[in-house]
């Protein structure tokens, strides 16, 4: 906590780090375990768009689309509860995205060492032209910073009828390549859209945001995602998080951990790796028009089939990548969005730092 | 075994069906214990394209040089093992491979039923052309079958230059989805290659092969590996190969097995789905100097610090996805491929069914 409270009062002054050091407080002893509210979509978005307007964003209304679409589908860590990181973190608020190369079926966006939400939009805009023109596009984001959910990129092909796919890296290391000691990749992310398959995952066990989740709910972390120094499983949330030492996706070399971590280098590679960057994406649009006609009817069939497998557990339904997010999405499109009482104090704070009213 | 043998039996008669039961008793009891024999890479590729001729395979030296890649790089669950399968496999051996679309970055290549190697190797030809004309090339293969080791094929655009990307869907589920009790996806497969990043991997935790080989060396298989129809962990690599119910990379669902199987379902819809085929395949090339200039150091770069990331235990080094296949094949170009004596009398009745004299 220290450590993260001296490189905030770098960024943002003494009366940053004060109302910091006091919600850590707050966040860890009271607000974690009080009760969510529920906010209206419109309200919500409102109050971003009042932070990022103060911010100096450029086009703040595709960012908080692409923010609030986290928050909308259940991916809570990576929705409105970023505004106090992003706040913090190293960007350029207002970062000016550029095209700076296209030609063909590519391109590369530059998002100027801002937030990746704006350009990574913008180039999976010129991935679909691209894959409605040449059947495919891909598009690399370089110079960029988080974005936010993967699969609200990948989503802006899949409404266009269109295959999406979105990759991130991520600046942090927090992953452990097998038999290592220590996290030398972030929890680098894959997301896939087709019709109602919706992929969207860390290459890692599970992210930080799930162990820290397990700790303030007063559990431990199962064996398998995360280790220590000496590659002993971690059980404590808070352990985890401040070591930063998560598996691969296969948790185990006997489980076949080399895969996931050679899936989070294969991110690598194509974001960072590619476009010289300490955060690059990755983004693709693939017209199946081009492969043959009815794909949209073969996959409405191929996940139907899925979610008909037999059950172990007959009140378990086996799902479909993405169904836990439609129905997130179906659930707070009609009741608003709930929010943790720490993300309200936090979103309270981000907008009195930005000198905006706050009206949640 | 009774089964296999009634399916096989269909397909090939009588002759083919003793010999096999012969052989399988041979397999288990004796020769799975037998040490393995080295055989030169020429010896072995002349022995494969003399049975290949015998079925009038078309173009076999590319089918056979894709063979033998998986047994250069100790893939050997996917090299010429799989010779006595493709004898009595659902495949025209003949079949012809017809370009049958053809635009712009995308094109769609036929393979009229027969093995996938050389579709593929046609589809991945023709990706790297347009990749080389439109920065990035996407082929689909329909109609096609088993087509060996997919980084096989990524490996032909990484030889030109560029980035490869294989991926396969496999015809017999054998996967399980997340909290289902029933096989629904097969051991789907993804390859990447850039530089010396060559990842290779079924989206499973392990291959059934993996499994029956634990089976043959008088050991169990780990907890994590494959289940029973109530969920049950399997520990017998031989009820494993029966059961067919593998869990999806992740394991179970408390380490993210929804992950591995979305990877699966991912791989299913651009392969199968897709191309409306039992078993397609796409073929993905990207040309990096499209994306800016030095690719090649950076990834060199990237490896290197993978491999010098800290380890766990001195004596175990931290490998990059492609090391382990890169020494296989060091070793075997020098010191010929190991073949086990039961692929050795697998190759034997192979050539016999052919009518080819068997000379290794």
């Amino acid at each position: 906590v220290i450590d993260e409270v001296r490189r905030r009062a770098r960024v943002s002054g003494p009366a940053w780090t004060a109302s910091l050091l006091a919600d850590r407080v707050l966040r860890v002893n009271v607000l974690g375990r009080w009760p969510e509210r529920r906010v209206p979509y419109d309200a919500l978005e409102r109050q971003v768009l009042a932070i990022l307007e103060a911010w100096r964003v450029r086009e703040p209304e595709v960012v908080a689309r692409h923010l609030l679409y986290a928050d909308l589908h259940g991916i809570v860590s990576h929705g409105v509860a970023m505004l106090r990181h992003y706040a913090a973190g190293p960007f350029t608020l207002h970062a000016a995205t550029e095209v700076v190369r296209d030609e063909g079926a590519t391109a590369v966006v530059d998002g100027g060492g801002g937030l990746g939400h704006l350009p990574a939009d913008r180039a999976m805009r010129l991935a679909i032209g691209k894959a409605r023109e040449h059947g495919v596009g891909a598009v690399a984001v370089r110079h960029s910073g988080h974005f936010g959910a993967a699969g609200s990129y990948a989503a802006l092909a899949r409404d266009e009828g269109l295959i999406g796919i979105a990759l991130t890296n991520v600046r942090d290391p927090a992953v452990v390549p097998t038999h290592g000691a220590e996290p030398r990749l972030g929890t680098n992310a894959i997301a896939f859209a087709a019709r109602e398959l919706m992929l969207d995952i860390a290459t890692s066990t599970v992210s930080l945001g799930r162990a820290v989740a397990r700790w303030r709910a007063g559990k431990r972390i199962p064996t398998g995602w995360a280790i220590d120094a000496h590659g002993r499983p971690v059980r404590s949330g808070r352990v985890a998080n401040e070591q930063r030492r998560l598996t691969p996706l296969g948790s185990r070399p006997e489980t076949s951990s080399h895969k996931g971590y050679g899936l989070a280098a294969m991110v690598e590679a194509l974001t960072g790796v590619l476009t010289e960057s300490a955060v690059g994406h990755f983004l693709v649009a693939l017209d199946p028009a081009r492969f043959g006609d009815g794909f949209d009817g073969r996959m409405d069939a191929f996940t139907a089939s899925l979610r008909a497998t037999r059950r172990l557990d007959p009140a378990r339904a086996v799902l479909v990548p993405g169904d836990p997010e439609r129905a997130a999405q179906q659930d707070r499109a009609a009741r608003g969005i709930p929010l943790s009482r720490s993300v309200v104090e936090d979103l309270r704070l981000v907008a009195a730092d930005a000198a905006v009213p706050f009206a949640l």
